[in-house]
């Protein structure tokens, strides 16, 4: 145990996700030798964060003003939406400059045993959507685990009442990959999956 | 790439130790999702750690005073001092209750690749103290790695031109470890430092 400042921030820092109590005390005794200007920024940016940075309130992504910049642009397509589970999920799909229309963050996905229902999720917000908005299509691209799995056959489901065009990303091996080290499922859905390259 | 403040946080955060790009999204995420309270407490944590934490004027471990707690202690004996590269090292001996001396911390340990030379750690404040107080016996406990063993090697040269009784800490095979799992260096360690059992 350290006394008192040191041991209050390697607590804090302990919290965060991803950081043992080594890395906790690592980063803490960082802090203390670094330039005062850099660790002073870094409380700051912690602080504006939390003052500044809302949800969009049509999408939530995260953003500095009412609507995200997604949800502004005139140039996106709004008769599409994807479905994911966090705005940091929107990042690494715009990476991809795959996908012009729009988003909707629920905020997480469907885990019973974490005590996360499809009532925790927005996705009321979505279904109002669907009535304001002209949309034609819904791509869900939650995570393909479990959960985004569960949310994913969840959502299909409720959005097929409504009667609305609903997909989901591929799944498959991963291009540059090598077949050999695919697990078995993964295998199993490139299977089913499989395209005809002729005809 | 996020907008303004979140990328700004992520940036910060990135520049930490051992949090690489995809951990410092994580971690901002998580920051923007916690509690503000919390995360008001962790910025401020970083700010008082700044402000009230400095370096022991004796032997350079942290304290919120001018001289740390080892050093101000009367029942610690100051016949010996245990010599250590980081303030961090001091905790983890202190757990083992193995020592009741004091310490002094280098700051760091000789890195001619990384620029760190005998000049920029806390090495002539030792010598200082040798004049000052009634040492008898250094124990030398930096890493028992490269810049670790060429910084007692370079300490233990220096400290026996001055007659003073040098000590390293024992290099062996862990305690509840497996032969079978031993490094050769290690093991190599162990039997240069074999012990006697009978007479």
């Amino acid at each position: 145990m350290y006394q008192g400042a040191v041991q209050e921030l390697i607590d804090e820092l302990g919290r965060l996700p991803g950081i043992g109590p080594k890395s906790a005390q690592r980063i803490a005794f960082h802090i203390l030798d670094a330039d005062p200007e850099d660790m002073k920024r870094l409380a700051d940016a912690i602080r504006i964060v939390k003052d500044k940075v809302k949800f969009c309130k049509i999408c939530f992504n995260v953003t500095e003003q009412e609507t995200c910049n997604i949800c502004q642009d005139p140039r996106r397509d709004e008769t599409i939406i994807c479905v994911v589970e966090e705005s940091k999920d929107i990042v690494t799909i715009e990476r991809t400059r795959s996908f012009r229309g729009r988003y909707h963050v629920l905020g997480g996905a469907i885990n019973p045993i974490g005590g996360v229902g499809p009532e925790q999720l927005h996705i009321r917000e979505l279904i109002t959507r669907l009535g304001d908005e002209k949309i034609q299509e819904i791509i869900i691209a939650t995570d393909p685990n479990l959960e985004g799995e569960a949310t994913a056959t969840y959502l299909a489901r409720m959005l097929k009442s409504i009667g609305i065009k609903v997909t989901r990303l591929a799944s498959g091996l991963p291009v540059g990959g090598d077949l050999e080290y695919a697990d078995d499922v993964t295998l199993g859905r490139a299977f089913e999956g499989r395209r005809s390259l002729v005809g």
